[in-house]
């Protein structure tokens, strides 16, 4: 008897990148032991063609970061990956090729970043190509980092660089110069910042995905505490430079950095900057809590307030 | 500082029905421990408006099915559910009413079947609200069923009747009568068997989501037998039964039945019988299992062969 054209399709290109408790994708579930002694660390997140991903970006691109922005919460998270469940929803008549570059992004991922794929479900959609993954991570128990932890007196670290994310965007739709490609890149692949060791250095953590000013001011509103940004300080790329001060401040550098940001007591900088140097990640001051109530203002580098904008990405 | 309408969403309809572990979604992810010394089950299945249901159905019905289907998974795997992620793509626009419904409907059903929220993501979208769940249970290690267990001389048991839920779609299509809308309930609310107690009793077991015959034929091929379906057997409504045997023949009763399909060693029809009477769900048997090439044929009620169909559902 000859299978669909869907059972097909899973075991020619998604069988192979199973994890052992992945059943070969054949159950109706996935069967795992989680680490002996571990919590897991479990989250999801969708891309659909048109809002996270250009329409016509190669599959290829859409898997790797599928798995990038999953894997960038478990970073945020100070977890280590695990393993990941795929929901795919995809217009019938989709080539094969579309699968098989789809398939190949996710099995360069999973090896960079050492994971497998349990299990999950295709479908087919009326609508745009939408993807969904539910990624886990284990953490030793009790040391997951949260948003909530910062305290008055803790410093404001940020990882790599800020606003390239949607300079890249802005590249990819040919209204930003980008000769050698390197803002394209930083949007299309992020770098999940894992592995830098933050328990007993860190307080809270959180990565940005919607913009340096409305992620930090949720990290200050779930600690409790007010935030001052040394908006000077934030570090950007060349490109990023060149639009001036206004482009942090004014909350146009965001989404898509992938970047992480770090509450951080000052006795713990020179760890901090240990761990960060080990891992070849960069690693800059941008501002500090303090107690009060929750609301985040900027500062110049003469200490002169710079108003902020808020236009962080929302779906509604 | 006021939260974009996304955060609203999640805050006032989704917060409330955050597991501890869930953090109040106010997380980039959620931290669990697993049951101690349990294996977890996990499975994810994808939801799509005008594909898996109704465009214009309440959202309430359809928050309910997307949680029964994938329990559905977890009870073919013997498994007890634990928790649930949830992403959801939402039309820009889509009114407060629906996100209201959705979570009425989660919360009734997070009561009945003893789960809740770990987390997930909201998104918006082009096409039709997509919605997908990753569900997970857990099991004493080892005693999960797979659909390969199934040996020669195993009876094949089915729960409850089959066949009603694609009446029931035909029903709330306007093709099929029904009067008392005991069908459009069985496509709408399908009953994830679970709590059966099969460990020691089953062999394997599945879930009937793409019809009868072609999810029997999975069985066989998972477990390397033959399969002979007594067709006269498989238990109909009345609604069913007054298509004529043909209606499970053709392949034609197919999908969204959600009941289970056990393969069954005779020396255990007495502990079937008596845990299925227990949990007051039906079990009839509807074939046996045969050593040889993995193939499915029918016999009526005098042993004479009876044409199997496969048009079993196929996203692609």
């Amino acid at each position: 008897m000859n299978l669909p054209a869907e059972f097909s399709v899973i075991a020619r290109y998604f069988a192979p990148l199973a994890a052992k408790g992945g059943l070969g994708l054949a159950d109706d579930a996935a069967i795992v032991t989680p680490p002996a002694g571990h919590e897991l660390v479990i989250t999801a997140d969708a891309m659909v063609a048109g809002v996270h991903f250009l329409p016509y970006e190669p599959a290829e691109n859409v898997a790797r970061k599928l798995l990038r922005v999953n894997l960038s919460d478990i970073a945020a998270m100070g977890a280590a990956p695990l393993y990941y469940l795929l929901t795919l929803s995809a217009p019938r008549g989709l080539p094969d090729a579309w699968f098989a570059g789809f398939a190949r992004g996710l099995a360069a991922d999973q090896e960079r970043y050492n994971i497998a794929l349990l299990g999950g479900d295709t479908t087919s959609t009326p609508g745009p190509i939408t993807v969904s993954v539910t990624m886990f991570g284990h953490v030793a128990p009790g040391t997951a980092l949260r948003r909530s932890g910062a305290r008055g007196g803790d410093d404001l670290w940020v990882t790599g660089v800020v606003g390239d994310g949607v300079l890249g965007l802005m590249a990819l739709r040919g209204e930003h110069a980008d000769p050698d490609g390197s803002l394209a890149a930083r949007y299309r692949f992020p770098e999940p910042r894992l592995g830098l060791q933050l328990q007993g250095i860190a307080r809270a953590a959180m990565d940005i995905s919607d913009g340096l000013v409305q992620d930090a001011s949720h990290m200050a509103r779930a600690s409790g505490v007010s935030l001052v940004l040394d908006i000077c300080n934030v570090p950007l790329s060349a490109a990023g430079r060149a639009r001036g001060i206004d482009f942090v401040a004014s909350g146009a550098a965001g989404g898509d950095d992938y970047e992480l940001l770090l509450a951080v007591p000052p006795d713990n900088k020179a760890a901090l900057l240990e761990s960060a140097a080990q891992h070849d990640v960069a690693v800059t001051c941008i501002g500090r809590f303090e107690q009060g109530a929750a609301e985040v203002r900027a500062v110049n580098a003469d200490g002169a307030a710079v108003e902020l904008g808020h236009k962080g990405w929302s779906h509604f």
